[in-house]
């Protein structure tokens, strides 16, 4: 089968490498569709993220979706033929995280794309049956493989108890940005504000159901908030842009008693807080890691209707033309770019 | 000012009554619209709930809504001329329940039209200002009146912890039924099986958003649930009928671990419960009482237009026609009559 | 090995067996101490506890903790010469609960001495390393063994959300309605009423903490709790009686708004609850099925004497004895006898 | 009646006032004993805290017990001879944080002792009766005045989410700290670490049930955690002290998935946090501000003895020597100091 292995920044080396073979509790999925995800044109640029080094070749993509052709021998849930989603962390199962339901702190988690695990830029993935998702008829791969994004934004909307008639500040409107809008929306939010420093981003926002966007690089935040909760300020902030200005800013637009979500990586590691603001308003200020238990939940939203994540994808490309589809992926308009198999 | 009240079963008297002074922190409210409901039409034929007996005249109705016309000295959250909903419990403000945000379960709570606290058949209503909402230009105050049953609705679901993805059934399609199925709905239930012994009320759930329908008079239901949870079972039964079969069924048809919440009525006191089942399935069975910290959301819900409570009401009538009114709201094909002042 | 093999009703073999070989993620464990429980003795007196019937000879006990003598190859928390405590039940893993970590509501758990799975009454159980729990050194297995009556406790106040300053009745003084106690007083509770129906039972809750005990064959329970609660009810009950006019009564001395936990297994299917009442004082009654994540607590628990469970050991007796200290088990004035290895 | 009156910072002044007279929902209260607060501290000395600034003449004391000596037309919970504690902050009960129950965050609370409401030291204050809690006969009123820091410590300790079997590091050995300390052991906390850069105050916090202490000035708190915990962190963070050093390393101690609450006024109002680690990590850090609900938790731990508060007074001085006791308060060693009324 054939595989786009980066082997240096830059460089991605397409591979002919042996189909994997399922293990007895393990699906063989042929690959339909994987988005590009900011991480693995991290990964591109840097050949690292923090202290994640690509040392050794590396098949990116975890963002994946396809159609079973083999199952192992323990496999009932799933045949071949049906078209799934796959979720790309498979934990220990065995650790205090993994018994007690947060699987996304297990510190022993087989992520793809993540060294040293390879990816899902192949024709061909072995994946625990467990962790890939039967995709009803109605629902698309390109729509299977964004259950990844989508995942992350529901799980950040659960950190933050969103819940019906909430006021809800989503800050940075790239594809999390966007996803965790449709997810707020989705789980009752009845008032949701964006913000971003790119016009465009924030007029995409627009169209897909924000009530009102805010560019911070040109307006002030707080008047704005304070105009649309009556001086309250918003019940849950999302931050989902990981920019300094807007995770300090987090806590002058949150109400008393609110919940601030911290979603997108910072490109700082540390930033200033005013912590005599988390106690005097009594604040909840909650990280928010990748996502556990969500792909059923994103399934049933694509499928309801309920989210549409159609528009987000501005392209798609075959492995061919994975470098080119790399250069594309940063170009500042674009939302998702597509890798797709025949 | 003219009210309807009730001086004995089947007996309204149209009554000149004096127009009281809203209290300091009060508003007086011209009355626009208010639903006739169950409990209403109750008193109407029996004289009595339960405990709550009709021993002085009573102005019936407590889903109102109007127009604020005078405020008292301390109010400042409203003015003359504010559209307005009515929330019709207001509490002690000073039991544990009270303190603890659980006021709904205030044993001192004054509820319109719950012997012996007269309610909103009457043309004005002084009522205190925190607990009168509101409504935005786009919300009419028919929508108003309609925030109570929409309250109960929404409480019930959060009882039940309904969350994106959830399936949930809802038992009975009356209004209380029907808001629960809207409540739900913006709640993020992605799948909602609505089930009755009416075929018209089902009917109404169906073009209402209903994924599924069973008329349980004729048709087994935990089959039609095995078939849509493969086999799981709901994630929350939300029992809003009252009907003894449709009670007990409840833990037949909820997965275990799941939810079941009780709003509905029984008419009967004792219902026996398969206790087993309730622990060897780790099930949940809670009651749902009225509401509290609802109007918010309800107004929130319905400005969105996540609710469309458009088509709930059959008919409108003036308060001359308040007989007229009674007699017709109880047609098994009416979900809500509203009485309405010029 | 030897190990005690139920073949029939009353009738126990002593079998000479293969000592098991742990596969890679298991340890193998010199037996120590089990504890009888009631479900061993139902077995042994029925033959079978509602569906799961005994049709091979099982061996029973699940109450168990010993001493590592060897560990699989893929073991690494865990060495030779450990005394632990053994998790009975091991879930599969993979289904949703056990995602969800509700894993006691697995579906395809193997749980020691429920058919067709063997339990602890043997010299050498092997068993995976994340079920088995190192023990401090003053720390022994008998109180190892108790570390699961200990458990059902916690989950059941757990379920019932037992916090600092709450009133509670625990309904039972058996060895679960007694470990509920320790572990309702240990999460804060500064009032605990116990009931049950012998004396002796009540008595031996009175030197372990209770701050009350009603004998409800001979009192009545309602004015002692009004008595105590100044008329408000208790915050949480827990049923661990499974008598049906316990649990009948649970509704009538619980709060508004209070939790009623069972635990118990009742010996009748179904019982007549007052559904009226559950909505009218929007209660929860909620069951709780043996445990999950408790094991790390109820060590350290018992590490850090807030909890003692010294003194609930009736009599200790050798395997070959296994058929008398059935019988002794079963006096009404024992809580808990247990089977000790040399 | 006679006050202590701050008139300017460092300046008592002792005067005769008229005795207020209780409304009909108050009681009047002959004060008992009234700690000294680090707020109250604070004022003497600097005559603000914050943007609570002392321009009229001032009553300080919030942490008040004594004697019922009237009661108002309306109250029927308490009368005149009932020992109670009086909570000091009286909030508005209209608000959306009232209606929730969050009404510690009510922005139109009376507060005793912040500017402008006068406080407790004075021989009798007319209180609202629902926020004025009947002391048992066995706790005393200086207890009782210890209920107002004691209820800082259950909130903190409810905001960590702290429960049985919990890890707890509680940072900061001041009467907050210590009362953490009360709280956590109370709601289950097995193992509790405790720091300062005082070793006077660690000895005490070790003799309150501490199980181990660390001092931060002379030893890295990290390798204690690391040793303490097997590597993973503690459960929850207490954050008492208010340092900057001591809040910035709360992210290096807690668990993965584990929470940090902040409680104590950070003398920094921006502190640098290390974001990353809160979103990898997925950390809650929730600021814990005064209380709500916890009076009857307070009195129940106190009565039960599950919370003991002997011995954390080190002086009882009258009214006529304010001025000594407020010097005495600040000494390092000093935990807590009481004015004492005949």
């Amino acid at each position: 089968m054939r595989a786009a292995v980066l082997t240096e920044p830059h460089e991605f080396r397409l591979e002919d490498r042996p189909r994997p073979d399922p293990a007895v509790d393990e699906v063989l999925v042929a690959i339909g569709d994987v988005g590009i995800c900011g991480s693995d044109v991290h990964y591109y640029e840097h050949g690292r993220i923090g202290d994640y080094v690509v040392e050794e070749p590396l098949v990116l993509g975890h963002e994946a979706a396809g159609e079973v052709v083999a199952v192992g021998d323990d496999v009932t849930s799933l045949e071949a033929g049906d078209r799934v989603a796959l979720e790309p962390g498979v934990p220990c199962r065995r650790c205090a995280h993994c018994k007690r339901g947060e699987y996304n702190l297990c510190p022993d988690v087989t992520f793809m794309a993540t060294p040293p695990h390879d990816g899902a830029f192949a024709e061909f993935v072995a994946w625990p049956a467990d962790f890939t998702y039967r995709l009803p008829d109605h629902v698309s791969t390109t729509e299977g493989a964004l259950c990844e994004p989508l995942s992350v934004g529901i799980h950040a909307c659960r950190r933050g108890e969103v819940e019906t008639g909430d006021t809800v500040l989503v800050a940075g409107a790239g594809p999390i940005g966007l996803l965790v809008l449709a997810a707020a929306r989705a789980a009752g939010a009845t008032d949701v504000l964006v913000t971003d420093v790119v016009d465009e981003k924030l007029a995409f926002a627009d169209e897909r159901g924000a009530d009102r966007t805010v560019n911070v690089a040109e307006a002030d935040l707080e008047p704005v908030v304070t105009e649309c909760t009556d001086g309250e300020g918003v019940d849950v902030v999302i931050e989902a842009s990981g920019a300094e200005p807007s995770i300090r800013s987090t806590l002058d637009v949150v109400r008393r008693g609110g919940v601030v979500v911290l979603v997108g990586l910072a490109s700082e590691a540390t930033v200033p807080f005013d912590v005599l603001d988390v106690v005097d308003n009594e604040l909840d200020v909650r990280g928010s890691f990748r996502y556990e238990n969500t792909y059923p939940a994103a399934i049933d939203l694509l499928a309801d209707g309920a989210v549409d994540v159609g528009g987000l994808v501005d392209f798609e490309m075959g492995l061919d033309d994975v470098d080119d589809a790399f250069q594309r992926a940063q170009e500042p308009a674009v939302v998702k770019g597509m890798i797709t198999f025949e």
